[in-house]
């Protein structure tokens, strides 16, 4: 009977070491981490990067990748280093750790309420070069008015508005209330706008996405020109996702573009389909769970390590095995999932250790505590992914 | 207007000293903590862990807690305190930081296929008392044995037995062969039989719960008095589940009950039915993510800062606000919740902060660093879930 060994040629001493060490290049292979690991192809992850700030350039908008998506400030570095303006993070805790990671223009796009939460932001504010905030209410701008006389800072603020049935202000007449409001407080400076439709970004179709971005941008980009007009300056209008970046990057009006999962994509953006097909395929795919098989009942299914506590399960369809066709996943349990191999394209053995492609990738990166960058068959880097679960 | 602040009277720098320090007994209160926030009920947790812990003595079983529900070696010092034979973990990691944390007899629940989790299964079974595997496979069997013969080691192993589609062994002449397989083995001693029966403990209604746990939990008996009687010693049988212990634990031949929701219970557990009505209720909800409403576009929702990251979302259901009737959550995104409160029984308003109770328990703690423990509106403790994440 052969072994159920692994080929690795180390130790798990050695790995163990090299992944306290971080000094992994040239000797770790993926064969050696321990599963289930979270990979990024490096260089499907720098095409990703490219693609999206080449067409920022071409198209004159800032870029601003959301870290909500990859939490993890070596990317954001990777992103800065491509000409990106800053980073977004959805939460002040995520906005934490890459100030502390030196990144120092950030917007935290969800709005500061509480007290403490003012304390933070406006701590931050003071730690680092732009911080920028959003609100939706007049009397969280009297608040963080008050934090940051209190305090000597000057706050970067924009009007939250509400394009998503989320959070936010209405576009229009309460809008520039708000702003009109803001306008009069001496310790915020208004920037502009945010307007995310996150709705827009998962429309099947890109005909159909684009005419649902179009009708929820429209208002936003209105509410800025009144601004203007009524003399309120407003030079910053952010918005677009990863579903929408060549949609809302044609509008005239809309400054600067905050997508995220396009540096990793997943297979709920693949679905979206693009201009000329049914599969979205600006971006690659570069993030995968690797796996392995650690039960074999019978020859029909494998039994592999990755259950839900290795995914986001709030898509309704399951991770698919790269680079096998016909074998099929199903969650079985907290730490366990069922491959059907009955119609597997290739067998599937105890012991072998299988690459799955994401169905949602944010909620996922969350679950992780680092990634390994991948070239290959090669491990070039571990990183921390330093902003999980940092949600508050 | 009334401003938006929190009531607390304590800084976020106060607090924050406390969180770092762990000290924070009569000072903190639930007001101060950041959200969200996964928060325990002191008196709760401690009600679960005494029943179980009665119902298990009073009916001659070892109680085994499953630490994949907890991931924290506090609680799992709660529960030793209070009787239980030691811990199970599900996997590998777990049970290093178990170890880690001082908890000496440790049960890993799956398979440890892969050489390099066979090294660290080794090392752990040399650093304390009693680690016991689980194997399925006769090849697995001797590379155990092998890599115990090359450390000189005795490792504890039990078949695990394929009681619900799943890993295992499956019962009968397979699980006879594979016994008999592994007691030739001079460095493997086989304690007996793990035989967990998951499907049965999520069956609604009572009698048919106990049933489908009959119907899987018969053939690991019947293996087990097969093994006894060809003169193969298997002093221990360990199953159940939080949906189960008063089914499994009433079955002449199971010695051990290895249950982890019981703990902190759940929506999805809760429904289950108990011998005499339509809800579970042998065990209190001591789980709940402490939220804030962060945004209030109109009086009919409300927007939380609890979402897709805040949750497990593999059960069909949301979760529930505590303590107010006719409030209905819904996922609006990775960091987002609406609040549907056209029928709520309280007002609901901006800068409230809300009690959450959980749909799925063990893989929404798996998201958490710590966890507070609470009694009233005091936090008594903060405890860090130190095996959150260690998947492998």
């Amino acid at each position: 009977m052969a072994s159920l060994l692994q080929t690795t040629s180390r130790t798990w001493a050695e790995v163990e070491q090299m992944l306290a060490s971080g000094d992994v290049q040239g000797k770790l292979a993926k064969e050696d981490l321990p599963t289930p690991a979270l990979c990024v192809d490096l260089d499907a992850l720098n095409g990703n990067i490219q693609r999206m700030a080449t067409y920022a350039r071409d198209h004159g908008r800032a870029l601003r990748p959301h870290g909500k998506s990859h939490k993890c400030s070596q990317i954001a570095h990777l992103t800065l280093q491509a000409g990106a303006a800053g980073a977004c993070s959805a939460k002040l805790g995520e906005a934490e750790a890459f100030a502390a990671a030196g990144i120092d223009s950030i917007l935290v796009t969800t709005p500061m309420v509480g007290r403490h939460r003012i304390e933070r932001a406006v701590r931050l504010a003071s730690r680092i070069s732009d911080l920028i905030l959003v609100l939706d209410h007049a009397q969280n701008a009297d608040d963080l008015n008050a934090a940051a006389a209190a305090a000597g800072v000057q706050l970067h603020v924009a009007l939250d508005l509400n394009v998503t049935n989320r959070t936010g202000v209405a576009p229009g007449a309460d809008a520039i209330a708000l702003a009109e409001h803001v306008a009069r407080l001496p310790h915020l400076t208004l920037k502009g706008i945010q307007a995310y439709a996150g709705h827009a970004s998962h429309v099947i179709g890109f005909a159909e996405r684009a005419a649902s971005s179009l009708e929820a941008m429209a208002p936003a980009i209105a509410t800025r020109r009144a601004l203007e007009a009524k003399g309120i300056p407003c030079p910053w209008l952010s918005g677009a996702s990863t579903g929408t970046y060549n949609i809302d990057g044609e509008m005239d009006g809309l400054t600067e573009l905050q997508p995220g999962s396009y540096l990793f994509m997943d297979l709920d953006y693949d679905r979206i389909g693009g201009p000329t097909g049914d599969r979205f395929d600006d971006f690659a795919n570069s993030l995968t769970v690797l796996s392995t098989v650690y039960s074999m009942p019978g020859r029909e299914q494998a039994i592999l390590d990755a259950g839900l506590k290795a995914f986001a399960t709030d898509m309704p369809f399951p991770p698919v095995v790269k680079g096998i066709e016909g074998a099929v996943y199903s969650f079985a349990g907290d730490e366990h999932a069922r491959l059907d191999v009955r119609r597997s394209s290739l067998p599937v053995a105890l012991g072998d250790r299988l690459e799955l492609v994401i169905p949602h990738c944010d909620p996922t990166v969350n679950l992780y505590d680092r990634i390994f960058a991948t070239r290959g068959q090669q491990v070039e880097a571990v990183w921390r992914i330093d902003a999980r679960g940092m949600s508050t």
